[in-house]
């Protein structure tokens, strides 16, 4: 009905937000990546995957309300930009990573988005056909930049803070450990995204930290609560 | 702002339409498809298409506007479904298929989505990781049912009227006439969806509309007015 048309779209941001001008990050500069990429085969279909991006515009929406300057570089989704946050919208992993070292210098990056790992090497520039003797296509794959690895490696414009994201269906924090090192890394932001626990897409998160110092594991709570909790303890780190 | 959604929210159909009980279409069961089909790669990744649903689910609105009784089977997409359709969702081509199997008969079948033409038949169970070795990923493809080419063929109970859609980027006209004798379809309504025309995800379409006894080219206008249009030749045509 209208009252919730009106309720999602309040919800989804489009009024000012309270902005906390002396919050806990003011003066800091977030960069923050959410959503899918996309990545063509051809004219018409294209590789994408189950990433809202709910989890990384609550993100966004906290940081600007604890009051920090937010780029939120965003694959295709289908969500309105929280208000106050500068947005830049992407397709493709290639275009993510150059968005985001176009963006830096940053005081901290939260890399949320679920970022293709592979590209289609040979994209069709037509689409392709069903072929009279039922042959079938064939897609070769070659590796995307690792934006996370990018940023966590960079040398001359490291965040203080770089927060990566793993989203596993087995061996969660097996995986969510040996990104931390691979990347460099302060934080990976760990989740079990089996189709059964519902979170990609979904309202909800259930998330572990590991950091350096070991792991947290946070019980299941909304994305908005995730984010808000996210944004607290990174406060709290930087203030150290 | 919040008149322009609610706008959108009455736009996209979830106010009652004005039905005309003793219209063209009145007592005729329509099947509709609209959207893209998405096929899953493991439990995050899929391969979609860039439909937008738009033109199907215009021509569900004008089909019930006509009086018709309207099954709408739709692929995923982020559009409302209109009032006074009863609308089945799926995911897959497949998935499309048997819902389009089990609601018939029709006596008209408008088969708009983008149906994939081929399934992952090597699908993963878990997410697919990056390899230690930098080894990439293989896909293996097994084609998908042909759905509009199912309707026009079936023995028992094919719809009167079977319109099927090419979306094409090279040789319109020539994929269109051979999907019309091959689906043993009515009408092939043709657009060229090359990323320049905008058509694909769009607001507006331009169609030629194949059928036994030529080619009709119509102009480039809003997919309502396309859709509108298109339900009075279904309706002129049912009455000769």
């Amino acid at each position: 009905d209208i009252l919730a048309a009106i309720k999602e779209h309040i919800d989804t941001g489009a009024l000012p937000l309270k902005i906390q001008q002396n919050g806990p990050l003011a003066g800091k500069h977030v960069v923050i990546t959410a959503g899918p990429t996309h990545e063509p085969i051809d004219p018409v279909r294209y590789i994408a995957n189950r990433s809202s991006g709910k989890q990384g515009y609550a993100l966004a929406k906290e940081a600007v309300k604890a009051g920090a300057k937010v780029t939120l570089v965003s694959g295709p989704v289908t969500l309105n930009a929280p208000s106050g946050v500068e947005r830049i919208s992407v397709e493709t992993a290639q275009e993510m990573h150059e968005a985001v070292a176009n963006v830096l210098p940053a005081d901290i990056a939260i890399m949320a988005a679920a970022v293709a790992d592979w590209k289609v090497a040979n994209q069709g520039t037509e689409k392709i056909k069903k072929q009279a003797d039922g042959s079938l296509p064939s897609l070769e794959f070659s590796e995307n930049p690792d934006i996370a690895r990018f940023v966590g490696h960079h040398e001359s414009q490291r965040p203080k803070l770089v927060i990566g994201f793993a989203a596993e269906t087995t061996n969660v924090e097996e995986h969510a450990k040996a990104k931390l090192t691979k990347k460099n890394t302060d934080w990976i932001i760990a989740n079990d995204v089996s189709p059964e626990t519902g979170i990609m897409g979904g309202d909800r998160n259930q998330i572990k930290i590991i950091t350096r110092d070991g792991i947290e594991a946070w019980d299941d709570m909304p994305k908005g609560d995730v984010a808000r909790k996210v944004i607290e303890k990174i406060a709290k780190t930087l203030s150290k």
